[in-house]
């Protein structure tokens, strides 16, 4: 089932190039969303023939004319994997000269979630004048409470699937500086559930700016496969439903500039695409 | 005022040492707390004098016959301020002979609201092998959305100040995975309102770590003081009511271990305890 948050907060199910308002299966409240989606994805196996019956008279759109949110638009936290692909590895370690640039060191990172954005929204470069990056991520939300889970046992806690751009500023700030900037997380298109992705660890990943295909991977060249990643992250912390993970990004990642449209496609979930301006007046 | 969630998260007035219920005096959800405390701090202003008022009738307690809690429990974001006392930068350059190891160079950090645990409670040490530090600080809570806001201004966006123990796994990993394991976050005793602490940047802040005092250090040597420390994240992420911003700690940071208690004292805000010991089975 592939999930949106569309115009005004509603809930929907896309399906080809319809979206169907499913908002009034459930006690959706458009002013607390996250809560709403914590809610729904606890209801969600006990709800779903309710859902595909509901479909036969729901309102619908079709996929152009609505605007599509972030599918998870509020989380506690962004938890997401650093180097987690070993030709990225490479790419950064050549470029920062630092050995000691792999996953297995770093652990993981935080963003700030108040840095999410939407399809069709637009990133806003704080500085011009420094080299400011896209990374193409896979990404899923976290369905229930999870501590110490064995990475046997992850996909009993995540709800779907959806992509990800990590945008950062390099430099030598610490990582939830340089990547927590407001739109540095664009996210979408919708949350994809994990029965219909089937298997998360062998994904196309690709990435273009403008026309020009900059990153091209499978999630099978993870390092730590989605499970594995979420093992470690909740081994360290409890993961609370919503929380989104994002398994960090392939090699290929390259500056983006003021007037660049940045596209990212994730196999059997789906593509989106935003914008870039500078932050504020143009210098 | 001294503002306190207590017992199943009810909404207190600490005075002397005296408890006052005033959870009847708003519409305090015990099941959804941190969003009720956001609604609470946007009227504060305005119902100011309908609490005074309600103490009078107010159910109360002994301090010592309640459970103080978290008084910020489910922050969207832990903002926390790497090495910010000068003579603390000199002990991190010394022992990880890192010149660049400032605030200036590494802007802020990000930890997990998951690691949150209020007073009395127990520290968790996940690895008994290595090094986990005590690090004293002064936080305090954002009272409404803040973007791009100038320190002279930022005391018109800080509710209340408490004490902050930033505990800390040393090594290499990203502070994010060093800092946000849950327990790792000890907050307390209770929010003090911004009126009433007056002048921020002019607080002792000691620890002690049983009978030995670790930290003893003033806000007035803060590198970036509280309101500068807000403009610099502000000017990076959009920053949420019931946020927690956290200062930094000062020099005298050293290890815990299982049976020890740790106690943060913060100057005209209070004091509270904590306790350590190792996750899971003892080693």
């Amino acid at each position: 089932m592939r999930l949106t948050l569309f115009n005004d907060f509603s809930l929907g199910i896309v399906k080809d190039e319809v979206v169907y308002d499913i908002t009034g299966v459930t006690d959706w409240d458009k002013n607390n969303v996250q809560s709403s989606l914590v809610t729904f994805m606890q209801i969600y196996p006990e709800i779903k023939d309710k859902i595909n019956n509901f479909l036969t008279t729901a309102y619908t759109y079709t996929l152009s004319e609505v605007t599509l949110r972030p599918p998870v638009p509020n989380p506690t936290k962004i938890i997401a994997a650093p180097v987690n692909y070993s030709l990225h590895q490479d790419e950064m370690n050549e470029q920062f000269q630092n050995a000691e640039y792999t996953i297995e060191n770093l652990g993981f990172f935080l963003k700030a979630p108040s840095s999410i954005i939407g399809p069709e929204e637009t990133i806003k470069l704080p500085f011009p004048e420094r080299r400011t990056d896209h990374e193409a991520e896979l990404a899923f939300v976290v369905s229930k409470r999870a501590k110490d889970v064995l990475a046997s046992e992850a996909h009993n806690y995540i709800f779907g699937y959806f992509g990800l751009m990590d945008i950062v500023v390099r430099g030598k700030e610490d990582r939830p500086w340089r990547k927590s900037f407001d739109t540095f997380t664009p996210i979408g298109p919708w949350i994809v559930t994990s029965d219909e992705v089937e298997n998360p660890n062998e994904l196309g990943v690709d990435l273009w700016v403008n026309e020009e295909k900059r990153q091209s991977a499978n999630t099978k060249d993870l390092i730590y496969d989605c499970y594995k990643f979420f093992e470690e992250a909740s081994s360290v912390m409890t993961l609370e439903p919503g929380d989104i993970v994002t398994t960090g990004t392939p090699d290929g990642v390259g500056p983006i500039t003021k007037g660049d449209q940045v596209c990212l496609k994730i196999e059997r979930v789906g593509e989106f695409k935003v914008y870039v301006d500078y932050k504020g007046k143009e210098k």
